[in-house]
């Protein structure tokens, strides 16, 4: 879809992103961090940079989204909502220093380590991640039992059987053609997992029923690998104004991407597929579907 | 202390470090990798060797020790142990690394990024951190309430509060000369938060009372900051067949230490008093002491 295309396709459909919530993840994750008297300045400093980037904020207002489609305020899940966004930010930093992905720019912004160095860029990633634990155990008022279950998911999605398996695939196998089984492998953990991780705890903070949570999981799971795809075919064929990113860079580093195994159109379809089998799960569920909906299309449209 | 003083000292008290509970959490920490059967090989691999590289499992032993003076069986907190000993492993990694430290060898083995690649070290690192916390969600088993409470200890010591902190102090300030109490701030914080979780988290779980839980922080803090004196003497003073690191890295690297700031005679004093102060508490404790005693000794005594 051209950017002219997009444009009437947004005013048919009204804004297929819940914008303002963008605004309320990014007060409550400066929110925090204003609170951090005990820190270092440059750690503060770098932290506070990399969490203000300008990101979507996709992981944090999915979770927020499920949330209210159960009919919970925002509120309630809000501080796992922003945990969340700070595991997603530590594996950008330490994805985009130079023995990894090697970037220089993040949503157009220089990355931390061209911006800190790479000492403190690797050290800031292990802060921040260590504040999403922090941010939950101290912020998010739930029950204990509530709590562990929730750490549970999300500690489970985030290293050697989640996002960091995913990602040693991605690294150690670029250069080598890998199966369409591994391939999905490395999305579904490198992605995936954490964005079911956000679905999954708002459910359980949201007390969702056993029945939602398996749907909801399913859902997430969807358009977690759709969002990887949309990410690959956007990391070729759109331009770092639009991204922000240093595009070809996958094809440049020979990673492996669906378009790379699957072919442009093949790669389109299937994201396309993953996206209608997202709503038509949300279409079997009793609960506020509008935004979930809306989001999982956002995902297929996204131009950034 | 020479070595024949050593020697003939150790035949005088007996063994001051509790040797067998080595090879306990080293089973403990295999046992747990050995079940990682959904992560890929090479980052399986790499955590298995840097979790498996001799070292003398102070924290965890510490976490051991606790529980036993308190009565308890050492089987009441291992997998608080062990997590605490991923934390500290993954640390190593990461400071290990050449925009860090840049440390070939650690404990006389080639460091995770000479062995695997940096890439692979990073997001082993990274892997770790997480695992420690999935070792504490799906394998310590205590009621919620515990648990919680215990990994907001283990969170808070590890990030932009804590170890973190610590090492950005270290690295920032690598050839500034700093205060003494910038020093101290760096030395409790790299390593000394992490040791009172240790023992903090022993005592939590094996169910302390708040005054003997404030007594341990006391202790541990001591010991604490006299581990992290004697380190730097240790780097000072000692060579590469004992210690098993490139000596004098820290006076090449122009990093801040208690004997640059203090001299050595000073340093050993002030890890003398630190020492003489837990051992002090424990002797007020209504708790088995021996074991804590003998350990803040071999702490003054250690060689490697």
């Amino acid at each position: 879809m051209k950017k002219k295309e997009y444009t009437s396709f947004i005013k048919e459909t009204g804004p297929l992103y819940p914008e303002a919530l963008i605004q309320k993840v990014n007060d409550r994750i400066n929110e925090y961090l204003k609170a951090y008297s005990d820190t270092p300045q440059i750690l503060k400093k770098a932290i506070t940079y990399s969490m203000n980037n300008g990101g979507k904020r996709l992981r944090p207002i999915l979770c927020l989204t499920v949330a209210k489609s159960l009919g919970k305020d925002c509120e309630l899940v809000m501080p796992v909502a922003c945990a969340i966004e700070f595991i997603h930010t530590y594996s950008l930093i330490h994805d985009d220093l130079p023995a990894i992905d090697n970037d220089d720019f993040r949503r157009g912004l220089l990355t931390c380590h061209k911006k800190f160095g790479e000492d403190i860029a690797i050290l800031a990633g292990d802060a921040i991640f260590a504040e999403a634990f922090n941010i939950i155990l101290y912020k998010q008022e739930s029950p204990p039992d509530i709590l562990v279950k929730v750490l549970s998911e999300i500690s489970l999605a985030s290293g050697a059987h989640g996002m960091v398996a995913g990602q040693i695939v991605d690294v150690f196998f670029a250069g080598k053609k890998i199966s369409k089984s591994l391939l999905e492998y490395m999305h579904t953990n490198k992605t995936g997992k954490l964005i079911t991780a956000a679905v999954i705890s708002s459910a359980i903070l949201s007390g969702a029923s056993d029945d939602n949570i398996g749907l909801f999981k399913q859902y997430s799971e969807n358009i977690g690998l759709a969002f990887q795809i949309t990410d690959d075919l956007l990391d070729l064929e759109s331009n770092i104004e639009i991204t922000g990113k240093t595009p070809g860079k996958d094809l440049l580093q020979n990673k492996n991407t669906f378009p790379s195994l699957f072919g442009i159109e093949k790669s389109k379809k299937i994201a396309k597929e993953k996206i209608s089998r997202a709503i038509q799960i949300v279409q079997s569920m009793d609960v506020d579907k509008e935004w979930l909906i809306k989001i999982a299309q956002f995902i297929l449209q996204r131009k950034n």
